[in-house]
C-alpha cells in the first residue's frame, strides 16, 4: 500500500514527517510517497540519519503556510507540497493522503482536486476524542460553521461508517448534540436534523446527547455543526490543560505532595495516555472520494505514524466505498 | 432589604430553601418572604428546627414542576409559588427574587410578569464559571437557542454591567466566543456581532475568544448564543466530573496511592473549592426590570444563601438601573 505524505505540512516539517514516515515503513509495511522540496528533504534525512528505504520523494517547490488563505493558496500555489500530493492522490498514484498542514487548505484542496462523493454536499472533519468509557468520534469538528439539517444527517451516516469500518465498533450509536433530550429541543435546524436522523436507515440513532454527557463516550458518534464541534473539541483541550495544570501545581506544593506525585506516577501516566490524542492518529476528512487524513499541526513522528496507520486502516476496510454505499441508501 | 424566595422550587425544597433563608437572615441581615404552601413550610420548619425569625411566609397552593411546559405552567398555574413570587416582585413587595425552580418557567414568568427593560429583546441567563485565573461570566448560558447579532451585543452590555457592578471587576473585558481570533470568523451572525461589539461604547471589547482559551478566565465576560452557552456550561460540568472521577480512581489504586491521597488532601480541597459553583451564588436573569436570580435546581442551603447574597449585591449596587442606562446609550 502506498501512502502519500505532505512532507512540508505542519509545525515540525519535514523532520518529524520523515521520522514518522520511516517508522510507518518499518512498523506498518507501507510505502510512502513524501511530497516536498527535494533538497530540503534530502538534507533533513542526512542530518538526522533517517532511513529512507521505502520512501519515494516527489518534488514540490512551494509550501502552503498556516497564515495563507485556504482557497487562494490551493488555487495559486500549484506547486505546493499539499496540492501536488492531492493531485497524486486524485491520479491514483497512492492509496491515501496524510497531511499536517492547514486544515482549511486541505479541506478546500481535497474538495477541488480529489472531489466529494456523490450526494455529499460538504466534507466533514471527524476527530476521535478521549472519553470516560471509550473514545468517541466528533463530527463536524470545525470544517463547516453552518450546516443545514441534511448535512448533519449526512455527517451521521459518514461518522457511523468510520466508527464501524475503521475503529471496529459494532453497530455504533450515533447521537445529535443538543440542549436537552427531547426531540423538540434546539434550533429549528437541530429539530429537523433529529427527525432526519431518526428516519436514517444507515445509522443506529441514539437520540440527542446533552453536552454534559458527551465526555462519557457512551455514544460512538457525536454529530453537530462545525461551530459547535469546534467548541466541543477546543474546550475539551482547554479544560484538559486547565485540570492537568492544577494537578501539577498540587503536586509541587510541598515535600509531602512531591512524595504523593511519586506514588501516583503510574496512575498519572495511564491517565495521560488515555487523554493522548496522538494515539488515535489523525482526523479523517469524511465525504471525499479518496482517503485523506489530517494530522494535528503540531504532530511529532509518533502522531504521523499513527495517522499513516489510520489511513491504511481506512483503505484496508473500504471506508470510502462503504460511505458511498450508505449515502446512496 | 427584602428578598422574595420561591420556597417550593428546586430538588431540595422546601427544606434547603428554608435553611438557606434562615442562614441568609442571620448572616446577611436581609428579610425573606418565603412563598409556598403554608402548611408544608410550617411542618418542615418545625421538623427541622428552622429558626423562622425574619422570614415571612406567603401562601401559594401550587408548584411548577420541572416536567411542566414553561409557558403553559406560568399561564395556568397562577397560584404556584413561582408565579406568586414574581407577582410580589412586580408589585414591589420585595427587592429581588431567588428561585431554584424550572429555568424555562422562571425566564418566561419574569418576562411576562416582571417585564424586560426597554430595549432588551430577550433576557439572558448569566452563569459565573470557575476559570484558571479567575471566574468568568458566560451569557447567554442557555435561555435563547438562537440569537441575532443585536441580541448578542445586548448580552455583552448586560454582562459587562453585571461583572463591574456586582462582581467588582474594573473595566471588565468582554469577548465573543468564536472559532478563531480573526474578525471574519464564525457564522454570519457572529461576524456581524463582532462588528457591533467593536463599536459598542458601553463595553471594553477584547475581540473573539477561542473555546480553548475560555477556561483560562482571562476575559471577564464570555458572550455567545444560548445553544453554544449550554454546550460550554454543560461540557465544563461533564469534563470536571470526568477528570475528578479519574483522579479519585487513581487515588484508590493501592496502598501507595491512598497515602498520596492523604498527602494531597489540602490541595484537592482547595481545587474543589475553586470548582465549586455554589460559592458564586445563582445565575442572574439579565435584562429583566427587577433582580431575579436563578439558583441551581439541586441547590443546598449554602447555595441558596449565596444566591440571596448575590441578589442583595445586585440591589445594593444598582445593577438593573445600570443596565437600563447602558442599554439606552
Amino acid at each position: 500500500m502506498k501512502i502519500i505524505l505532505d512532507a512540508m505540512g505542519g509545525d515540525n516539517a519535514p523532520k518529524e514527517m520523515l521520522l514518522g514516515a520511516a517508522a510507518a515503513v518499518k512498523e506498518l509495511g507501507v510505502e510512502i510517497i513524501a511530497v516536498g522540496d527535494e533538497e530540503k528533504i534530502a538534507a533533513c534525512a542526512a542530518e538526522n540519519g533517517i532511513e529512507m528505504t521505502g520512501i519515494t520523494v516527489k518534488h514540490a517547490s512551494q509550501t502552503i503556510e498556516m497564515c495563507d488563505d485556504p482557497t487562494s493558496a490551493v488555487r495559486h500555489k500549484k506547486d505546493s507540497s499539499m496540492v501536488v500530493a492531492l493531485r497524486l492522490l486524485a491520479a491514483g498514484e497512492g492509496d491515501a493522503l496524510v497531511s499536517a498542514g492547514s486544515t482549511g487548505a486541505l479541506l478546500t484542496g481535497a474538495t477541488l482536486i480529489a472531489k466529494r462523493l456523490p450526494g455529499v454536499k460538504r466534507a466533514a472533519i471527524g476527530t476521535v476524542i478521549p472519553g470516560r468509557l471509550q473514545p468517541y468520534l466528533l463530527l463536524d469538528s470545525g470544517a463547516n460553521v453552518e450546516c443545514p439539517a441534511e448535512m448533519l444527517d449526512c455527517f451521521a451516516t459518514m461518522g457511523s461508517v468510520y466508527m464501524e469500518k475503521v475503529m471496529g465498533r459494532r453497530e455504533p450509536k450515533v447521537a445529535l448534540v443538543n440542549n436537552g433530550a427531547e426531540e423538540s429541543k434546539g434550533t429549528p435546524v437541530y429539530v429537523e436534523a433529529h427527525q432526519l436522523m431518526k428516519q436514517n436507515p444507515a445509522i443506529r440513532f441514539a437520540g440527542n446527547v446533552e453536552p454534559r454527557e458527551v465526555p462519557d463516550g457512551a455514544v460512538d458518534v457525536v454529530v453537530c455543526d462545525g461551530f459547535t464541534g469546534n467548541v466541543i473539541l477546543k474546550l475539551t483541550e482547554g479544560l484538559a490543560r486547565f485540570f492537568t495544570g492544577e494537578l501539577k501545581a498540587m503536586f509541587k506544593k510541598n515535600a509531602g505532595t512531591m512524595l504523593a506525585a511519586l506514588l501516583m506516577k503510574n496512575g498519572v501516566r495511564e491517565f495521560k495516555a488515555k487523554l493522548d490524542a496522538d494515539e488515535h492518529g489523525g482526523a479523517p476528512l469524511l465525504g471525499i472520494s479518496r482517503v485523506v487524513i489530517k494530522a494535528h499541526g503540531s504532530s511529532n513522528a509518533k502522531a504521523v505514524k499513527n495517522a499513516v496507520r489510520q489511513a491504511k486502516l481506512c483503505c484496508e476496510n473500504g471506508m470510502v466505498e462503504a460511505i458511498r454505499e450508505n449515502i446512496r441508501r
